[in-house]
């Protein structure tokens, strides 16, 4: 076994919709394969009513793309559905990936309507890849917009992934803690994310390792002549502040400092976390231990973690799982990936969906996406959608508009622009290296700063503009004006 | 590539919180490392208030299980981690699992408290498996049980599962799909779920398809040519009732009849589904279609269906998504693993963790777990929790009662006891073979049925009863007097 097993040799071509490849034998059949189609990625709404959403996932997606290959395995499962053409078999057994991708980089802030992945490609190719991109995106996205938001709850305090256990599956643990990493989390319990991703993992002991000695202090003794540089003792298996605590000085007196060290923590995994992190608080303090750390875990999210807080509990640390491990308050990311162009006779033929529901109506065209910031405060302004083609020169005022109520304008100047959507395939070959995660995490908590604050409130935070550029809104317009 | 490459090649073994490690070390650093431990796994709340949970994912804890090894490059990572002595490493390198572990079968109704997996072995082996042990079993049974309550909502009528996309992971989807078939569903829109699990899939044709044709009716005509047998048209593009079932009422007449076959289908994905379904019904039947079925996808769960029956929508079928992919009313399945004894000279000692929290506290004991039926009616009437050696006869009256309030106490006659727990490994050797995925899922269906109808409603279904034994209760009495 080699590192890489686990990701590496896994082929997900397959994971995919059925109708995906229902839909490319019919563009096959009827001649239509190298049809040139544009798709865009965006999502809706953003999870818990946030202000904005992390990018995650370009990484695996990126990984998945150039692995795409279809064994002999799997056309003799598509042949023996008696649905596909013999040709179009054949077409999978050489199929080469050829389109051109362009997403925005892990760590940034995103938000609705706007395009996070462009896809450009023969429509058979451009199809298929709909369901592994969206759950890769969709997936990491979901949690490290979780993440961040229980970061900043934290208020410079520590969060550490603790939840492998009530992941939804093996990706859900391993990715689900890169993901966390990328949103500000300091590290994870999931030891093979670590091996394979290099994010810091964590841990000391469960319960069962006081269980299964004669007495708290025994154990906690045990493992403290073991570890005596990271000693954190979870305090909570008997009674926190009658045993666990006074076990836990008890031991770091005999124990640690006589070695030379210091006590890491101690960690509190039930009971009212706010009281019995305040009392442990003063009995640390008052054995000469204010530089105890105090772990907090079970059932905390960001709304829990504010609540301690504002309560004045005495936490350093905290192991966030169940709720961050599968975002528990929202567990969907809404992503999808809409047709919004074709090429006939090399020209780029502008398409839209309209809807009964006035907000899953498509924004049609081959697409830009540029942030405006303000250049002496370095806040992000507006995201404004464009042409392909489009530039917007920052040396002059700029007009923004609301897309909806178009009265609603305002005059940019002393503002710079910046492209977001970065190309990462060309014409089927990927020209893109994925930053080191350290240098995603870092990205990503630069660019939420560069957020106004009122962005960035829990409860009602203010909706960022998105808007349209006005050749971009001209053709929106016409087309919705044609179908109604 | 070959069919099993993204499940086999991959060696989890490494998916455990980093705590099992710095604890296994602990444990053989002080000559703890051959003590035999009892662990059990279960959960304390039934997803969404329900009356049952369903167990799955047995299948792929044998196959963890089986696969348990560390590669070299695993001993680099815990060297590089400078906490386990060398000593330690080449235990893990030469690690050879030897417990012995029970399991309830996947497809078997699961109630709270109860021993669901029972683990016995030497505590290092015991305790690292914790981890994968938990993931696997809470994510696949949280999906089983979801799709079982939508499957039960739909009253008969098929429920699909469509949420790939939406998804937390691969297996998330892949897994997921497995699961929700155990619970229920017909078949899954997870193309890869079918050639290695033989969930059928299903699907047709996405928005996409139709913005591809100059006309939804020309979209419409070239899918009924190339599919005439399997003929499902999506019919909310631009406009239901005014564009979608005409075009497709006219495909049919025109494409599909004229071949000698009959129209499947339309999948209505948008729009008061309620109020459409009825319209197109109408104008289906009119049409000489009352065969023709409606397919509803878009938002939907148990609740949302459970409504549109009762609104008299005219619905066949239900594509379920991301609702049921994530189980999104309560993404979380919280089982838990918890030490219960250890040997001492060849003895069982119980063990037990007291909480504050009076729920949190264990049931200490090797177990076993009885189901008890009443002859007449074949209906579950309770669990009995055993010590591992008692044997239920049931050809005698057996007196039961209620753990907390003793005095409820009923005196079971005609009844007949059924042990739910089956032996999965011998010292460390696989001994059972998972059933193929169809008979599980008829034996949950079957199993289900032997629920009274009280249990098994949504809202304040009845409790039923998982009582314990009189021995195992004075046990547990016994041991919290003495730590009380």
């Amino acid at each position: 076994m080699t590192k890489t097993d686990w990701k590496d040799k896994k082929n997900l071509t397959m994971l995919a919709d059925f109708y995906e490849f229902t839909m490319a034998n019919g563009y096959f059949e009827t001649g239509m394969k190298d049809k040139i189609a544009y798709f865009d990625m965006f999502f809706r709404q953003i999870p818990d009513n946030g202000g904005f959403a992390i990018m995650a996932g370009v990484e695996q997606l990126i990984e998945y793309l150039k692995n795409l290959k279809f064994s002999e395995e799997d056309i003799e499962y598509f042949r023996s559905k008696k649905m596909f053409s013999e040709e179009f078999l054949d077409y999978l057994r050489n199929f080469k990936f050829e389109c051109d991708v362009w997403a925005i980089p892990e760590g940034t802030p995103i938000f609705p309507g706007e395009p996070i992945v462009i896809v450009r490609g023969p429509i058979i190719q451009a199809q298929i890849i709909e369901t592994m991109m969206l759950l890769t995106i969709n997936h990491q996205s979901l949690i490290a917009t979780k993440a961040n938001r229980i970061v900043r709850a934290a208020q410079g305090r520590t969060v550490m992934e603790f939840g492998s256990r009530r992941a939804q599956g093996y990706e859900g643990a391993i990715l689900g803690a890169r993901a966390a990493y990328i949103g500000g989390a300091i590290g994870t319990a999931c030891t093979i994310a670590d091996r394979d991703f290099s994010i810091p993992a964590l841990g000391t002991m469960a319960h069962s390792w006081i269980q299964m000695f004669p007495s708290e202090l025994e154990a906690f003794r045990t493992y403290a002549r073991l570890y005596p540089d990271n000693c954190v003792l979870l305090v909570d298996t008997y009674n926190v502040l009658k045993s666990g605590v006074p076990n836990a000085i008890k031991t770091f007196n005999e124990e640690i400092v006589p070695r030379g060290y210091r006590p890491k923590g101690i960690r509190i995994d039930s009971g009212d976390i706010a009281y019995l992190s305040k009392e442990a608080r003063k009995m640390l303090d008052d054995a000469g231990f204010p530089d105890c750390q105090i772990i907090a875990s079970s059932g905390l999210d960001e709304y829990v973690i504010r609540d301690l807080l504002n309560q004045g509990a005495k936490i350093d640390s905290f192991g966030v799982g169940e709720r961050l491990i599968t975002a528990r308050s929202e567990p969907v990311f809404g992503g999808v990936y809409k047709l919004v162009a074709v090429e006939e006779n090399g020209k780029i033929i502008p398409k839209i969906k309209v809807s009964e529901n006035v907000d899953k109506i498509t924004t049609p065209g081959f697409k830009q996406l540029y942030r405006l910031y303000d250049r002496k405060t370095n806040k992000a302004i507006a995201d404004v959608i464009t042409l392909h083609d489009e530039e917007i020169d920052d040396s002059k005022p700029y007009e923004i508009f609301h897309p909806i109520y178009t009265w609603k304008r305002k005059t940019l100047t002393d503002f710079y622009a910046r492209k977001l959507l970065v190309k990462i395939f060309d014409k089927g070959k990927c020209i893109y290296e994925s930053p080191p995660i350290d240098e995603i995490r870092n990205y990503c908590e630069e660019q939420v700063n560069t957020l106004w604050e009122e962005v960035r409130r829990f409860e009602n935070p203010h909706e960022y503009f998105v808007d349209l550029s006005k050749p971009l809104w001209d053709i929106k317009n016409e087309m919705l004006k044609k179908h109604r």
